[in-house]
């Protein structure tokens, strides 16, 4: 094979065969085809796209350029959770432990923060005592006790995804559907998951804005598993506000803890239930995913949810006294409200901006190795939908330095005010099961 | 500025500035920017492409990427011929002399072969004697001389459209019109040129093979030029069937001397006469393009464009007497019939393929520095419709070296026997020249 030969039937629009993808992304990690053919070879794909077939073969390629995690000893059906970013989504926190308690494996492996949102193993790093890092062997013993356990992604994993999304970004072809969804799949694949269930976010607050690109992403996602051999089911959310009422480390653990008491906001624990309820079905343990929302709406109500949390602070090293009392979270120095000028209903949050406050405000990374202030944040006292008066609280900054008022002004320009109530719902769609993982 | 935004803007379909293309272009030739964010440029302008003004703007930055030829010193306008490539095309062996017998100075740069059509330097090169490598000082004295002078592209010319060359190469960038109009005008313009012919081919034997895209390569070509501030014109050219009756560089020499003495072919004096008439009128020496093929047609019937061509090989070293005695250019050791199994009419002759066996005869490359076979060729004894009984001579091959039967049997498929002859015409259309230059 030749990459040039590639290239060009890439380019005229044909469909790659998967040995030719398998040999171009084995070339391109060894380092035998050079950047600017696998360049010129993304932007083809950013303008003639990729099959399903396509992506999944791509999937399995660079899943398979470095070893993958092998989940084998652990007994059950491995069902991962991903979602492709959003800002407040704090629900890895709440999901682990909740799908755990319904006897369904979390061997999790996740990422700090990327771009405007943040990332789990940042939120956990932000409760003392909690290590990400851990050798396989006590991840996999961790899991095999209690159930669950959430990782920092090794750099061995899908290093031909690495090299090539690097590249993507110095060469404007990131923006590619299938080459998206195959560098998520590669990862979740190279993190052994048997089943996986998508959480595809679009509006102003999502790295996808478009809901319209957004609904191609949920099911090139679920199609491209079918074809990896793995099962796979997809909700498009909404992202044009913040999930939850926090944006930022300690504050979105604190949101979680608060969640498993039942005392969360309704938008998260609703996302959590519905994309839970389809871990339980993927993994066999309830018939239908409406009956998975029951039995973890019971694991919630009963505290054994709670209880698991309380398992897997602990069994990482982290200060399970952080469930009874969130004050040994780390606690900001400074503390900012942002009020009200005008009277109305919140008819728009812009969570995007909101993001790039809270980074600003100190939670996120200039560099991959800067440190961050876990107790950057933003609490919104008001969401889309509620009434505000004139001086009322809309939202609380808060970090460990200093808040100038510039972001005070840009957290205010963030809620729109208007006459009338108007939210979207948050799940927009279902993009199903492709198959029916018990039959 | 950054090569990101640049690329990015390109893959949206936004028109990139003079100021942008001429940034990118001077990062890439000193090497700031990378072969892998230029491929994926190339790439986004494959599927974008580049308006009249871009192309003009790409031009201009990589004709100024390295030094120019300065023509200064020869006085007159300078109007050089550009030919995309045919097959048997050795107009420029017979227009060289004739427009210079018309008063038109011609300071031509040309290069070797490139795939399967040959070059002039390396048909020039057959002339016992002949040097086409001359320092740039004799080569414009030659010119100030005599009028005429023919040498072989320095590597210093444009070096930013050899470096995009070699990439495009690589990364299945070549078919881009814009991309291929502003490496062709680059050179010319770097090479001096006031005005330029062209001599756009398609067809089987070109490079480009639809008649449509040659049509809108002519266009942007005359366009870009009139953009870059040179007069232009070009001329649509069938090349179904190779120019003339020879293929190879002695061959294609003895051809050319045969119609400066009006016993050439038909078509390829038609050509000449059409190209040249052209040229005389961008230099300003004929009111319109029709007086000047009088002119031309005068030359060649007088003698005087001979005599120019027996100066002109004198000059660069050739000796003159081949014009005399073509018996003294290089000679084949082996020369081989191909019959007709068949009678009819000639109704099309694959010239491409025709091409290719004479590069396998010896006449082609296939390293930059291999040594050719001057006397490598094929003389075509019947062109598309002529008509041929069984066992007449269609084409007589050539060489120093051994022929097999395979090449013997490739020939003869070459030709397509009918029972109607029904050539298409040589020129196609011709694209005006984009303003007066008298005016």
């Amino acid at each position: 094979m030749r990459a040039y030969d590639i290239l060009l039937r890439k380019r005229q629009g044909n469909e790659l065969s998967p040995e030719e993808i398998k040999w171009l992304v084995d070339g391109y990690t060894k380092g035998a085809i050079p950047d600017y053919q696998m360049a010129a070879w993304a932007m083809a794909v950013f303008f003639q796209g990729m099959s399903p077939a396509e992506t999944a073969a791509l999937t399995m390629a660079m899943a398979d350029s470095g070893p993958r995690l092998d989940l084998s000893a652990i007994p059950g059906i491995k069902v991962d959770k991903h979602s492709t970013g959003g800002v407040g989504d704090k629900t890895t926190l709440v999901l682990a432990p909740l799908v755990a308690a319904a006897g369904v494996p979390v061997a999790k492996l996740s990422g700090r923060g990327l771009g405007h949102t943040g990332g789990t193993i940042d939120k956990l790093e932000s409760i003392p005592g909690f290590r990400a890092e851990l050798p396989t062997a006590q991840f996999l013993r961790i899991v095999r006790e209690i159930g669950v356990a959430v990782a920092s992604a090794t750099e061995s994993l899908a290093p031909a995804d690495k090299k090539l999304y690097a590249l993507r970004d110095a060469t404007a072809t990131v923006e590619s559907i299938p080459l998206i969804a195959a560098s998520i799949l590669s990862k979740k694949i190279a993190g052994g998951a048997d089943a996986i269930v998508f959480d595809v976010k679009c509006g102003l607050g999502a790295f996808m804005v478009d809901e319209g690109e957004g609904r191609t992403l949920a099911r090139l996602l679920v199609e491209s598993c079918r074809k990896a051999g793995r099962h796979a089911c997809a909700l498009l959310t909404s992202m044009d506000q913040p999930l939850g009422r926090t944006i930022g480390n300690a504050l979105e653990v604190q949101e979680a803890i608060a969640t498993l008491k039942g005392q969360g906001p309704k938008d998260l624990r609703e996302l959590c239930l519905a994309l839970g309820s389809e871990m339980l079905y993927l993994a066999g343990k309830a018939a239908t995913p409406e009956e998975g929302q029951g039995i973890l709406a019971r694991l919630l109500d009963s505290g054994a949810a709670l209880a698991k949390m309380v398992q897997w602070f602990k069994a990482q090293g982290g200060d399970p006294q952080v469930i009874d009392d969130p004050e040994l979270l780390p606690q900001p120095t400074t503390v900012v409200q942002v009020k009200a000028s005008q009277p109305g209903y919140v008819t728009a949050l812009n969570a995007r901006e909101l993001a790039l406050v809270v980074m600003a405000l100190g939670a996120g990374r200039a560099t991959k190795d800067d440190p961050i202030d876990p107790t950057a944040g933003i609490v919104l006292a008001k969401k889309t939908g509620d009434y505000v008066e004139t001086g009322e609280v809309l939202a609380t900054l808060q970090n460990r330095g200093t808040i100038d008022q510039d972001k005070v002004h840009r957290v205010e320009r963030s809620f729109q005010i208007g006459d009338r109530p108007g939210p979207k719902p948050l799940i927009l769609e279902r993009i199903p099961a492709n198959s029916n993982p018990s039959a």
